[in-house]
């Protein structure tokens, strides 16, 4: 009953147009939250186990992100040693979105036909609902057209390092765009973990990231603040209807990215589709990787939900460090000193997020 | 009259011969002077000036030890740029030794000058006192031996690396030994600073430590244990006898360390200084080094009574980073990826002992 009086309360904002507006109500929306929950739990033995279920799925969602982005790192080593990428990955890309919208489909299906449909949990949308879930979409195309120009500035091997700088612009972005506060200490954690995932990553050539020329520090600082801005604003589209079912706000996310990425076919891949075919260059391990970012992706939205961007970080960056460990295993990788000493950094900053929590 | 009772107090233990409960009782004065200095504070102005001037005090001498640390490491650089070590290592060390008993003694004529003689300034001591002053000397000459045969194992560049071991063996021995307890943000913030100034010293060859033997893991962590053990039981004998003027027991260790070193120069360098002279090789670095090696001494001796160890190994570590900030302007230093990440990991964990203190 709190969540269907919030959602009313929310379809009343939907006049404001401004995406500033929306935002900023979204703030005052997740404190109301927030203090339903707390509202909750202090009614005794119910809101208890609300508090308990709430936090068994914000784990489960975690522990799956940061299995299928470990996973997913590990094919793509794979697939690299298999051989080169034969196959477009604009293709690729399209076909995940599509798997995640038959995906969402499909569990619309079970939930409809358990609990019949609801407002909740309807498909069809308003403007007002709908107008927003192709921003994040949009800039994750416009980031990935970016890609291209940046390795005129930075070498491979520069651009991960580089790419480090997401998670302090994440950080920055959840602050000022959520309004959402880490306390000091997560402050000191998150700039750790920034410090260890790059420390982890070192290697004998990583020095020459540091000669990188200003127009290169500029776009990677502005693709650093793209994908911040993706990620904290489709946490802000998600969270804006904490009660409407998030298998229907991804079905609508996936659907502009279905689109977009139909259009970064035509612009990329127009001619090698036209001649080879659509499925060119498909092999097993591919049809794999599609699946498995399918599910990462649909992670990541979970996560979105019910935890934040943080979370999300966090888990990510401990795949990176799981992925090496399996890749010792699996690859017979060598893990440097630097591996070692990161690794530690990032232990220490993820408990130094959860000791500092803010009471 | 405060420390004075304390004093009183301590002369009833001296009877007790066994070193363990000696450290033991430590615990147990340093509880008084900390409760009895909160006494003071709380009895209005005096009190909170009394306050004031010891912070005062642990500031200076923690600036003065990170200022000599870093400008010893610039000294030897630049030593090592004007030409190889001529001289024989040992008498200098004894020299240094000389130096701070001289210095010793004369900050002692002063004192008996402007306040007259006192029991807690008076040169003359008991076997009580005095017997456990040649404890870390010979530890520290034990130490230094073992170095000798660690290299048969290592490298010297991965020796460096290991030594920052003696960062977790201080932190484990001064809880063990002096009983004193760290939060578990600082213990968090402890793990860090080894693991930055780990990570700002790294280049291309220090994958290689991570090859280290067994017998040379064993020996790299005897000797941080000794080291962390010889640091951890000076701040014990200084604090001991809080009311006990520093320049008495700074004398009195400083004069084992003078035989300690006369030893050594009759094991290692008998026949070079019998053949070639004491002085010989000696330049006006070597006497620039001795003077900064013989204030630096007397600097880790005001911090271990004013302040503490831990305060000890952040301040030389800080002045590590000093030291490669300041070579870039003195050689052309080029400070690697690496640094600048070791040295955010450190400024954080800075950041989290103060940030971390227990109430």
């Amino acid at each position: 009953m709190e969540y269907r009086k919030i959602k009313d309360d929310d379809d009343e904002v939907q006049e404001d147009n401004d995406v500033a507006s929306d935002l900023e109500s979204l703030k005052g929306k997740s404190h109301t939250v927030a203090s339903s929950n707390i509202a909750l739990a202090t009614l005794g033995g119910g809101g208890g186990s609300t508090e308990r279920i709430n936090w068994k799925r914000k784990g489960v969602v975690t522990c799956a992100l940061t299995i299928l982005t470990s996973s997913q790192a590990i094919l793509i080593v794979w697939s690299k040693r298999a051989g080169k990428y034969e196959y477009s990955v604009t293709t690729a890309n399209f076909l995940v979105e599509t798997l995640k919208c038959a995906l969402s489909l499909l569990a619309l299906t079970r939930i409809w036909k358990n609990d019949g449909v609801t407002d909740d949990n309807r498909l069809s949308t308003t403007y007002d609902e709908v107008k927003v879930f192709p921003i994040p979409a949009a800039l994750y195309l416009f980031k990935n057209l970016l890609q291209y120009y940046i390795f005129a500035y930075v070498d491979a091997p520069g651009y991960q390092i580089l790419k480090n700088l997401n998670i302090i612009s994440t950080g920055v972005l959840y602050r000022i765009i959520l309004k959402k506060k880490l306390s000091e200490i997560q402050w000191a954690g998150f700039i750790l973990l920034c410090c260890g995932c790059t420390t982890a990553q070192l290697n004998s050539n990583s020095d020459r990231v540091l000669q990188t020329s200003l127009p290169g520090w500029i776009m990677a600082i502005i693709m650093a603040l793209l994908s911040g801005f993706a990620g904290v604003y489709t946490e802000a589209i998600i969270k804006k209807r904490p009660s409407r079912n998030i298998n229907v706000q991804n079905f609508w996310l996936y659907v502009f990215g279905m689109a977009f990425n139909a259009v970064a076919i035509v612009i990329q891949d127009f001619d090698a589709v036209a001649t080879k075919g659509f499925f060119h260059g498909y092999s097993f391990i591919t049809v794999l990787m599609i699946l498995n970012h399918a599910l990462s992706g649909i992670a990541v939205s979970m996560v979105m939900k019910y935890a934040d961007n943080i979370v999300k970080v966090y888990s990510t960056s401990v795949a990176m460090l799981l992925t090496a460990v399996v890749s010792v295993f699996l690859f017979n990788f060598h893990l440097s000193l630097a591996f070692f000493l990161g690794s530690t950094v990032v232990s220490v900053s993820v408990y130094l997020h959860s000791a500092g929590k803010l009471r």
